[in-house]
């Protein structure tokens, strides 16, 4: 299923699901539901995306269960239905209780190296890497990113996040697919000449980083995605382009450590959260950076930048 | 004044404040001024203290006319007041909304940089750095600490913690004294070899840091630092000892970017929200890394640790 975080012209944040190209709400599809006798949920469904996370498996269950009640109805027939296209989508977390950005596809880590004159670390290839981000700025599709005042270097990247959707700590790789509650499209916007500068000090990336995360539309679940799993990994092609411009082509397959390993180090003595988004890294060609400036210029104000993951969906932000 | 975060016996975790070696409940000795009509505050108390921090500004100085009026009252008038020998306390933020470290003290940076065969980078001197960590992760004092099964170099951290009390963006240094709830002492406990391997790849570190941070015993407000404070600076000795033994000596005052400044660079295009931890970095001598362990093995389970600050108190914490 694909869930989303929405503003409701009345109710404010809450969580919904799509259908048929319209956004249901959770709670009122579940009102719905009582009414002609069909709900099988027994307590009332959580209003926002973090307090269904919050209640870890159980939630997406009823959800589905849900949503396969109303797909037998008409369209029509729920006057709760809002037309996606009428719909101001959020990130599908709009407030992720953490953010973990790792470092995971080997052509982007040693590309962006080379334009820096360095070879790919030994290390890189023992264990997966990452860094903390600023979970509290995160924006949803079609938001506008502002561009810091302190930068001329504005990047895209082109990555998928996991949000977590169950707690756990020390998780083995091969049972992490139980603790994801699904995916979606991440751009880790970044100012490439303040990270230039910060990363020599020896902290990695923060101000470099810390101004905008966006994520969406959508938060699809793993059944989703059966298809075209293959092991741990998903075939899922994944473009980027810049005012129309295709600039970066990849496919989530290519990842070098699988999301399980990816959640295995994360949770190593540490407590994962339902909330937790958790980054793939930048895919291969997936940032002006990699690309260099002889492809496509920095970003400036006015740019669109379309992010593209099969099945994910696009997430569309404008520079401002 | 010394605020705190305490678990009550029935009540759960609830935010006071200390009097005559006493806990006082914030929200109890409101409806005890009350009943006396003695209270100035036009509506309930927080319970907690994120919702004390979140109402910015106006929730310390209700605290403070509150404390005022208890500090007239024989103690042994106050049913709610618990002795603070019987108190469990915790951090004093107990889930910040997130947690920044900074690297601002030169002579820990110099230290732990030779150990490592290199100097300090230039960019050092021209803008104070951070890195984000784990806010999921904060522990109270005499709280246990698990030693990670994934290390053999446990180190601690002597540092300061400066909690954010009122939302900004694009804070002066000048101005930033108005952005601090308070100061805490604060231990940025480190698993030295997971660290020194995954820096390599150049994201900064994430598992040498993600496992505890531990706060407390105390907020103190900057009202009672006042008369210590010089400028943008403030006197206080920092000491740390492991099992009684003195390792750690320094001064909050010889930090060469003042926390104005780190305010500065952490709000520069970013919002800082009431309830974020903003971290020191640690003191010269502040860490067995500085020192060598030809001065101080690794930590090990049973080791007591102590961390005390001159006016802020001592954070206690037993590595288990």
């Amino acid at each position: 299923m694909k869930l989303v975080s929405y503003q409701h012209p009345d109710l404010g944040e809450r969580v919904g699901y799509l259908q048929q190209d319209h956004v249901l709400d959770l709670a009122l599809a579940q009102a719905w539901a009582q009414e002609g006798g069909r709900c099988l949920a027994q307590r009332p469904f959580p209003v926002t995306m973090i307090e269904l996370l919050e209640r870890e498996g159980e939630g997406l269950r009823s959800a589905q269960e849900l949503a396969a009640t109303t797909a037998s109805a008409q369209i029509a027939e729920l006057s709760f239905a809002i037309p996606l296209a009428d719909t101001r989508l959020l990130s599908p977390v709009p407030r992720p209780r953490s953010f973990r950005d790792f470092y995971a596809f080997e052509e982007h880590v040693k590309t962006a190296r080379a334009r820096r004159g360095l070879d790919i670390v030994s290390e890189w290839y023992q264990f997966p890497v990452f860094y903390f981000s600023n979970h509290n700025a995160f924006l949803g599709p079609e938001a506008e990113v502002e561009r810091p005042s302190y930068t001329e270097w504005l990047d895209y990247e082109l990555e998928i996040a996991c949000v977590i959707g169950k707690t756990g700590r020390d998780i083995e790789p091969a049972e992490a697919h139980e603790y994801i509650a699904g995916f979606a499209v991440l751009n880790d916007w970044s100012a490439r000449d303040v990270q230039r500068e910060e990363v020599k000090v020896g902290l990695g990336p923060a101000k470099g980083k810390d101004f905008a995360t966006s994520m969406g539309p959508y938060l699809v679940t793993l059944d989703e995605l059966e298809a075209v799993r293959e092991g741990e990994r998903w075939q899922l092609e994944m473009t980027a382009s810049v005012n129309g411009q295709e600039l970066s082509r990849g496919n989530f397959h290519k990842i070098y450590f699988s999301f399980g390993e990816l959640i295995a180090r994360a949770s190593e003595g540490v407590t994962l959260h339902p909330g937790d988004v958790i980054g793939s890294g930048t895919v291969g060609t997936g940032c002006i950076l990699e690309l260099g400036t002889e492809v496509h210029r920095w970003l400036l104000p006015g740019d669109v930048v379309e992010l593209e993951v099969e099945q994910l969906g696009i997430l569309r932000n404008f520079v401002k």
